[in-house]
């Protein structure tokens, strides 16, 4: 199955450099820090330091080169150095002086010193070919490896196995033929074959050496089969999982957390779960989407506006230039708004409310499964265990924080001391830039509407159905522009506001980095969407009492009944621009320009760079790779998407269709750049996706509040039922369109604002008709709200409060029947205890028998602590 | 400080049977079992054994007698028993043949067995006092301690101790006022005193004894101080905790804990806070309620119906017998009413729903807290682990789980084969159950309309007055007698459903009898509240044409415009009444009942009772107390009074202060009850409270929802609030009550319903008011529901939303704001860790020192399995 096997040469010349100078000590982490060589002036200098200001490479043979690190190794390392006050290098931002150098290399040989002290063993490389450029290698001994393994409790294979329980009978040949029919979708890497012996798991201890296989040392601290396949894993990841081809298949999940730790694992088993949920949810959209179509000729309120009998004379759209219009020749957006607005819509939304519960649901137990699987059961809560210097001032690794693995650089804080001005600024800020995303919106919508009335006024009536085109499309491509470059900006401002902040250690670092930066990302995406939803059109006033803004333009309305159908468009717009503007050129394009900067710049030093490229060991090479940048990026894209899909889904049935072609991508595209484009990050540990899961949760309530909202006063639903039930004369929406238009004597518009052009249909109007529900002018209280009105907003309130109570209720009933930790595996953890219990007491006879015999033998332990 | 040392022949006589023949070895455990005796007939060997139905007796010599058990040991030998496929002895039901005898004794001897294999002592004492029950004492030797602990990962104190933190400068300062004025609120007992030297935990291990101070082993499985001061504890337990004059003390739950174990301390712990919190609430509730007092006179509307000049005619009350009558006559129930309906109502709601939250955030932080102390943090959760026998069919301990800690009936449970009928059963019956509550409540309902009705007829008019006063008593009173003895029944119904669906283990069993209970008994309690907020006055129909029930009542009306204060009467005579009696009478009468009882018979056997009492070991005249029930009905008890704080607190303000008083006394009589009239139950550990705050949560959430309907459905908030702000003129309440109520035209009386007495009030009536929104009898379409009704139906729905929303956001808030985890907890959680981790470092540089010097000592590890 494997394709291309590495030549000798490729092989030995990855695995050189892989060791220590006595070619036996295996290199498990490499760090680099700027030198300063005297032969070059200080702009030079200062150039190289600010590349590697990301100071710490990983020892990484990329594929299809073959990596020797370990991974296991790479997560003790990071915590020996964070609980030792770790320190690798600042990067080279002041100007450089050489009492602040000096500075750094003591602080530098003193973390050395520290780490020495833990027992690893260092060997400094500043010959190497990368100009300015040291290398610290660090290998870690066996032993210090196993008492980091039993501190961190770390969870090993004993040499015990036991069978895992097979169905029998009839159950064994359906889930044997299912399995066959999935096999197609399942990439071809060893793991997946399912195996029914498993080694049963233990915590580490040294004092328990006896019950763990260390025939391997080497790779016992590495997962149990890593060691057979590990030197193809990089390569089979680029074949079966980076790659286009493969996107029908499942993910290696497995090899993907051996490669790159739990922490990215999950990442991609979370990301693999959602697109996979979303082939149900898009699946639904579609039918739900085809049901509009199939039914569009059936709908009575678009037939009747259609109808051209039916000689229905509207107010003006705008003062003065417009004139009177007739109804029917809105019949194409009437039945185009059908599509988002009928039925089966309720339903949806109801649906997806639903399948958002069930995607959580099941990530708990997908959660729960790996965990099982890779041994993460014991691992204790990182909440617990801030990590803090023991010197008092806190030292963090804000690249571990930030890019979730790789330490970069590094920022001190000084704790607590600057917090309440910090505190301060980060509110006010937020509140700012708050303000900044609603005055854009604001702005957005000023041009939309002052555009649309000098269009209406130069224009001749026979271009005017380009008019509207025209300005929705080039406000919503402004809108998408300003939302794409404030992200960004909000990125880095959340970014600047945490730093400020001074959390006390990593996990609350990248929790408080990742609320700020979702909040403003959210305001962002969501505001324009919002603005449409549920204040366009609501807040237009009547004929004679139009609500003006800047005392010139009229509030923008929805065209006639269709406020849903154009939610629909500026949701379409701003998701699908976003998706493909941020993947494609962001995430494809940016890395690439990048390394090509990068390779630039280093062209610019005053060697041969092909000549020095052959001679370059592997990690010298990954030097120029680009630093891990973190999960955070990857995470918030997916979030505002899941946003996309749930949030709005009542007006836009087929985003999840998008969302799920944009995943398919997404997976292999970020594959891709893990695999080959980033220098290869620290493993580590993780038992479940944090913060993010409360994100999900959070926008998942709040869906459920806005569908409700969207149903019930976006959507014309609710006026239809009410007509349906107790205004129609027959039961049927006869008659419905005619309802809803309430009545406007022209004599009554004020002195300027009625049309010059009152003859423009072929006759005089005497009472033109406007959709709202209002009293006519022959009532004792003319244009007054009406009783209608009233008895359609209780029932629309009334539709709110039980969609959200029955949808939440739903959910809890969700969660309630799908248990969190799935059958088989409560049943083997069961059998686990039970078979480590047999162990123990198997031990505990031998033991007690032993000395009853009088015989001890040197090899085993027979010191018994028993006073019975 | 303790009043009443032991005698030594008290001493002597209650040590006397704490130990096993030799004298020596402690009994830990006993278990009993009925004896055929030879010399006996059947038919009182049946009754001996249904009196022993509970079976294993714990060796608790109860206050104030010292106990010589050994909680740590109880919980120990617990999991040794369940997983070893428990058996005791079932109770005998059936008709008693000797071949069921011989397979049961058969069964004991199987089981006895076990035990001995697992490493445990017994020893057998047929030849005990008591008559027809054989005892069989056990006791665990050191190394089987030792190796349960180590399977359970028990964490016990090391020899290392460290320095708690203690506050500095002027925090400490306050901190020690603080301290100095709680002090009388503490109980003297020792370990309240704060300790500033905490010893480290680490989990057993035996591999790591030399970690642990093992001088004083008898005791080392207790906690750490227990030694000390455990032969005093029942008696301080006694002086200090069960005990009325310390109501206003802190409870010991350390000793609690130590003497009872983890979950029942974790239930008083529960009630303590509970109790505490309740403080607050019942004083923002009396401010509240005084609040209401203050400013009943400034009240326009009620003002405006005591007024005389307000000449006010109403519509009859009822048909033909009824008159019109003055709406000034219903002047003392509008000042009443605006007691419990104003505006600090709306407060209070809020303020409650606040309030709940911040309990549960507050436990879940206590529960932190005790876990640490208590050494729990490494617990792992139980569901993982179901206890199944290893030979298929599953034995539980059914007393273990239903009284959460005496292994009392046996229950053998054949696995899933009879499962669906079970599951239908169950749902058919609750539903049925639930039927017949509101069969009861509706029975109740026509007992009011009926005799009222009856009433009217015959009585004078003069004694009109005293009809409704009598008429509710009664049905509030035959109410609350049905509620009690429902509730008893659907306690029995639940426990039978539950044993149909025989659960998988434990955990599950109690948790679905909690389900099931929880949901009989709230419907039971609630459903008669919920028909008075919500259904009662909102099915009248209008003058001329009432709805009928049979025919012939009219619906109930609400006294005008107090409902509220119906519900108001309705709740604290059935929560007041339900305390009162479930309390005194069931809580301390019954069991003082069934001792007695149980006496009695005892006393109908052939010896001398009093020469035999004299006798006893302590062991064995306990087992004339009553068997320890569980915690379900305390917990059940509690939640349904929480129900009664939160769910309608809107009509009641004075119910936390209600709740309060009750809890006051519930925490001493049921620390007097668990002290001196129940076995002592077999300590559980629990790290949680379970299921319970599931339930809690929900009451909270359901809490929400009908606090919001009850201000806006069952007060007049919301209509004096459009009033005020939409219709009134000058933006006052003047007019309100004219307002509410709309014109009816005598003449459109139905024929035969109109009074017999139209000159009642002395002047001809053409035009009478009810309380409604219609149309006047001259609008275009008379008694239509009006305009207004739907504006108030709309301002009222809105309120919901807007109230659930805000709340349940407020919620969220809180719950972020208020972390988890204590921050000193935090902070010593990780002081913890970084002395272990110093700890294992040092073992690990003293370990490799040793062989480099070449000396190897005999007492010491020194096999190394180091390769590098």
């Amino acid at each position: 199955k494997i394709t291309k096997a590495l030549t000798p040469e490729e092989n030995a010349s990855c695995q050189h450099g892989l060791f220590l100078q006595d070619g036996q000590k295996r290199v498990d982490y490499i760090l680099t820090y700027p030198v300063r060589e005297p032969s070059e002036g200080r702009c030079s200098q200062r150039s190289e330091q600010r590349l590697t200001e990301s100071t710490v490479t990983h020892s990484a043979c990329h594929s299809p080169q073959i990596q020797g690190g370990d991974l296991q190794l790479h997560q003790l390392q990071r915590r020996d150095a964070s609980s030792a006050v770790a320190y690798v290098e600042m990067g080279c931002v002041e100007e450089n002086n050489n009492s602040q150098e000096d500075h750094r290399s003591l602080k530098r040989e003193e973390f050395e010193e520290k780490l020495r002290k833990m027992g690893l063993e260092i060997e400094k490389d500043e010959k190497a070919l990368v100009p300015g450029v040291g290398f610290v290698k660090i290998h870690a001994p066996w032993n210090v490896l196993c008492r980091e393994a039993e501190l961190m409790k770390l969870k090993m294979p004993t040499k015990k196995v036991y069978e895992v329980k097979q169905s029998t009978g009839v159950v064994k040949t359906i889930s044997s033929l299912v399995n066959k029919a999935l096999e197609l979708l399942h990439p071809h890497v060893d793991e997946h074959q399912q195996t029914s012996i498993k080694h049963l798991s233990h915590t580490f201890s040294r004092d328990k050496q006896h019950l763990f296989d260390l025939s391997d040392k080497d790779n016992f601290f590495d997962s149990k089969t890593r060691s057979s396949i590990f030197y193809f894993s990089a390569q089979l990841l680029y074949e079966e999982w980076a790659n286009y081809s493969v996107f029908y298949k499942y993910q290696p999940i497995g090899l993907v957390r051996k490669y790159f730790g739990e922490k990215i694992g999950l990442y991609f088993a979370w990301l693999g779960l959602y697109t996979q949920m979303l082939i149900l949810a898009s699946l639904v959209g579609v039918i739900v989407f085809l049901y509009g179509c199939a039914t569009v000729n059936d709908n009575i309120p678009s037939m009747e506006i259609c109808h051209p009998k039916n000689n229905i004379t509207m107010c003006p759209l705008c003062d003065r230039v417009c004139s009177y219009w007739k109804l029917s020749t809105s019949c194409g957006t009437a039945r185009a708004s059908y599509l988002f607005d009928n039925p089966a819509t309720v339903f949806f939304s109801i649906f997806m409310a639903l399948w958002a519960a069930m995607f959580m649901e099941h990530w708990k137990r997908k959660q729960m499964q790996l965990n099982y699987e890779w041994d993460l059961t014991g691992l204790e809560d990182k909440e617990q265990d801030p990590k803090r210097g023991r010197d008092g001032s806190a030292f963090i690794l804000k690249g571990t924080v930030a890019a979730g693995g790789t330490a970069t650089d590094l920022i001190q804080l000084t704790s607590g001391r600057h917090r309440l001005p910090a505190y301060v600024t980060n509110v006010v800020m937020m509140l700012l830039m708050i303000g900044v995303t609603f005055a854009v919106v604001f702005g957005v919508i000023l041009y939309r509407i002052s555009t649309q009335a000098a269009l209406y006024m130069s224009s001749s009536p026979t271009s005017r159905s380009h008019i509207q085109l025209t300005v929705k499309t080039t406000a919503a491509i402004i809108n998408l522009v300003i939302i794409l470059i404030l992200d960004e900006v909000y990125g880095a401002v959340a970014r600047w506001l945490t730093v400020l902040e001074a959390p006390k250690n990593e996990q609350s670092f990248e929790e408080k980095l990742i609320f700020k930066t979702f909040i403003l990302k959210f305001v962002n995406a969501f505001t324009p969407i919002f603005y449409t939803a549920f204040i366009r059109g609501r807040l237009v006033g009547r004929p004679g009492q139009y609500l003006y803004v800047f005392e010139s333009y009229r509030a923008e309305e929805c065209a006639h009944g269709a406020c849903l159908m154009e939610l629909c468009i500026q949701l379409s717009i701003i998701m699908l621009g976003k998706q493909l503007i941020q993947n494609n050129l962001f995430e494809i394009g940016i890395p690439k320009f990048k390394k090509l900067i990068r390779y630039l710049r280093s062209k610019q030093g005053s060697f041969i760079e092909e000549e020095r490229k052959k001679k370059l060991h592997r990690y010298e090479s990954d030097h120029f790779l680009e630093p891990f940048a973190g999960l955070v990026p990857e995470y918030m894209e997916m979030i505002i998407q899941f946003g996309f899909v749930t949030l709005f889904v009542a007006s836009f049935p087929l985003a999840p269709l998008f969302a799920l072609l944009n995943n398919i991508i997404e997976i292999r595209l970020d594959a891709k750049k893990f695999v080959t484009e980033l220098r290869r990050p620290v493993a580590t540990r993780a038992k479940d996706i944090g913060i993010w899961y409360s994100i999900l949760r959070g926008v998942a309530l709040v869906a459920v509040i806005i569908n409700a909202f969207v149903i019930s006063f976006t959507s014309d639903f609710i006026p239809r039922m009410v007509y349906q039930y107790m205004y129609s004369p027959d039961g049927s929406l006869h008659g419905f369109v005619n309802h809803t238009l309430s009545y406007f004597n022209v004599s009554h518009f004020e002195h300027g604002k009625e049309t010059m052009d009152p003859l423009h249909l072929g006759y005089p109007v005497e009472v033109c008709r406007y959709k709202d529900y209002r009293e006519p002018p022959w009532s004792p209280s003319p244009y007054e709200i009406s009783k209608e009105f009233w008895a359609v907003l209780a029932v629309r309130l009334a539709f709110v409060i039980v969609f959200q109570n029955v949808v939440l209720l739903m959910n809890e009933v969700v969660d309630w029947l799908i248990p969190d930790i799935p059958k088989d595996i409560s049943l083997q953890i069961h059998k686990e205890n039970t078979l480590l219990v047999d162990l123990v007491m198997k031990e505990d006879r031998d033991k007690t028998r032993v000395p009853e015999r009088g015989a001890s033998s040197g090899t085993k332990k027979t010191y018994r602590n028993n006073n019975n």
